[in-house]
């Protein structure tokens, strides 16, 4: 079981990787590729149709600006498609939410927040879970966990102010 | 196989039936409820509860405004929920779109444009069919229905301007 | 009389702070807790309830982001629930205050500055002086010493330029 | 007991009106006025004094455009003050929310929705209930009349799609 | 000489036509297709290949939303892409001109006003008039024409005012 | 004495009307004028010039989308320049009002609200009674009859809320 | 001849003082106070009384925030009253912007850019220049040495590129 | 041939040396001027009135703010005039796009990314490959070398991630 992780340029890495670092955590694959969608069209469309046959479960892809790359992915290919607006030198990330979340109807893009990375890890995590149990199981865990921290949190919280 | 769809007010309902629809089309049953996060609270845990216990693949939760029902009915399942901004009187859904769409890391929603119930349900279709392969097989039909009628619009308007 | 205050993770602590020090200062014990609405939700609703049977006035509610944290305390009691929009990494806090300004019909949040928490704990104080003349007392101090503040800054400044 | 309720306009009053009758409903006498913070300025001064020296517990405070009404109201107070931003011709009343929420450290607004003189009102109302018990009773009644509402909304929804 | 007009959808033609009537007055051939980014992606790119080797000067390309198009269109020419911005049901066209006008280097989309397609029309026109000087003559007498008609209501409003 | 009044187009002469109206009304003759920034830029400059050289105290400029117009009249003249921006087809004049008053250093125009015409005309009156005490004296009376409408206001709805 | 300068908080003073140091380069005398709309009603409305009653030509008023400074003075004057927005911690400013341009009609403020305060002394200055001439003549030259600097910058520009 | 580069302030020169160098790479020959449409009226007209004459092709125009240059240079010529919108102290340059793109009908300004003087270059150069067909080779070359930096990224990335 695979996911794609795509962005649209290297200076995004810093951004990706902790989605990356989830999926690996997972022991889910991820398929990395800096693949732009205005600069590499034709290596994206042949990677989207490899991902297409092979057991990949979901495609995330990040990019900032005008960012289409999303979008394009979506348009071929029923897998469903994470997007990721990133944040660039201005406007902090608007651009990227608008061109990735307002999709026309038929190619939906699954939009997290702004450099939301992590989020679009756990969002194919939730969708390899619907294929495989065990998944599920690490996700559920994951929540105890984060329930866990948030109450040991809140118990120091407490101690500090009573 | 079951997909959620979840509104918070029964005034949103013309805007979530597109949904509905669509989900019928490809013979997913949707369970459809009126819950708000803020007015319904033991009801709608109670649902989702329900949702994770039985074949529900996933969750559409349309909310307009302050529209914490997205995050709230994330917060309580690992199953994918799609978040839907819905347009109010004013602000044109960007409200709601900023309550979706920002959601912190951990509790992922995945979200589409604003009033976009329809790619909700296209998304979830997604969804089931990562687990149902004749689900995949209708949503390559409609793309390529897509395409075809996209195709005749276009020697349409070729025709007109030639 | 005690004023509960809620931040949705420890890294807000530095900006909820201002509140807890007024709070103190005026001699209304804070109840401070750590509860997200999205990772914490049975301690949360427990809390609530307990805030709700108590002589807790009122709760200061502090989020970033997809801020439903003010609402769903609002959606659980009838007491006076303040959200203080919190700015996050992006966006300026303009996510949270549209999360946490726009609620629905029925359930108020009383919404103060983007990090305005220090008007959180006045307005919190402010509920407190409708049932303790002498918080009433000490908030018209307050003001008769921002006066004298502002007005030797005026003289200051007077001064200055002639 | 009382709420005062000061609109700047009379062009605003039919914005305003639902926050008379909700008021009125619980029992509550609201004091109506029309006093724009920049066209009568010394009959509001005049009027917020005698609000402060009678019994009246808060102020609702609508206004459209670069709305100080609610800033100007809370400077001169220390009872609590709700600001209702309205829309105007253009703007979506985003002017409104911005001259009215980012209120600075000292004088707050407790600021409701674009056009949310309703929860102007139910907020009031929680603020009254700090002082008599029966109109937190009555409020509490009114969420559960509202959880009722919302089941029976859920009821009819749950049959129409089954 | 020719220009392309190319629009995402057969609903955008109204807002298109004034562009390929423009382009008509002017004597240059409009090339109009109705081809979707998303929707028919083979069928552009075969089009923008027989653009880049016929005698076509430049694209105009109209999308709303998450407005695609333009971006993909000017990765596979080195031709002049105009991109127009087209209002959609919400946010005003907002979210199709951060689409557009926000390309990454390397990639450029000469964007023009929301619904700006008369604009772009003129501004093909301004690229065929540097290959063809009886454009730029038709140009400068359409500027004459426009300062006539600026100078004609001029001349009205001083008559009605005086 | 007379104040100039330019709008960029005649489209936009129901909403200069206003302010022609008042100016009248105070005795104050308009120069009123159609001169786009864009399109008729010699005969704005000649129009400029022909009020730096007489009693002209000020100008008037109102126009819509990027509005140039205020900015080039104050870069041509060092009387006072009023700037109002006008609401287009989209944007809701938030695209005038930022073309307006975003001016660089050295160049002011001062700003009014997006299609606030009125005040413009109020504004350029106060410059007036700058150096016609007449005039200052009829603004003066003018906002003695605010104040008697806005509290004539202010009793009736005090007579209809008691 | 005078002109008021009026910041709402000693921390505007380092962003006003371009505008005191303007004034005084021009022989015109500020008068600058600090007196906050909020925290010094009574000092600012007798300030207000005093320059209605002297020389004073006009009123800077800087504020940031929920900025009411600018429209409460503008309510107790007709000699005109500019506003600069000031920028804080966050929202860059438009909070500001909305709070002080969208003023109701009756009661203009002349607004300049976002922390423009070099403008507002432009504008005051010619303000003072319709009743004294020879501000009129400095304004003229300072606009030839503006003139002549963008033209000497111009020159290494054209030298540096050649 | 020749590219006219013109920027409003010798403070944005470091914006669009990019632009400037990217021209001489191609050898095109950049005339470029610092020539604010607000301080240097004069010179700007008869700089663009040269452009028109000579050999000319384009304009790029680089402002920030209000921005008034682009569609003053547009007005007074037929070639076409890029714009990019040059991002200030404040609003991340959305006031300067707002200025640039939202242009009237009749003068279109071909509007960039914000700080996209790297666009600029491109697009005028493929203006001048519309004349020139060695530019034309030029940049489908550097099409091909933008397309090979992006694969070895990617390789790169595949290599570092399997």
């Amino acid at each position: 079981m695979k996911v794609a992780v795509i962005m649209g340029s290297t200076s995004d890495l810093k951004k990706v990787e902790p989605a990356i670092d989830i999926l690996k955590e997972y022991g889910v694959e991820p398929k990395v590729r800096c693949l732009s969608a205005h600069r590499a069209h034709a290596e994206l469309s042949a990677f989207i149709e490899e991902c297409n046959q092979d057991d990949t479960v979901a495609f995330i892809t990040a990019a900032g600006m005008a960012a289409a790359l999303p979008g394009v992915v979506a348009s071929q290919t029923v897998k469903p498609v994470i997007g990721v607006p990133l944040s660039g030198a201005v406007l902090d990330g608007m651009d990227a939410l608008m061109s990735i979340v307002q999709m026309p109807s038929g190619i939906p893009v699954a939009t997290v927040a702004i450099n939301g990375s992590k989020n679009a890890a756990y969002l194919a995590l939730q969708y390899c879970a619907l294929i495989d149990e065990s998944i599920r199981t690490k996700l559920e865990a994951h929540r105890s966990e984060m329930r866990e921290a948030a109450n040991a949190a809140n118990e120091e919280i407490i101690k500090k102010y009573s």
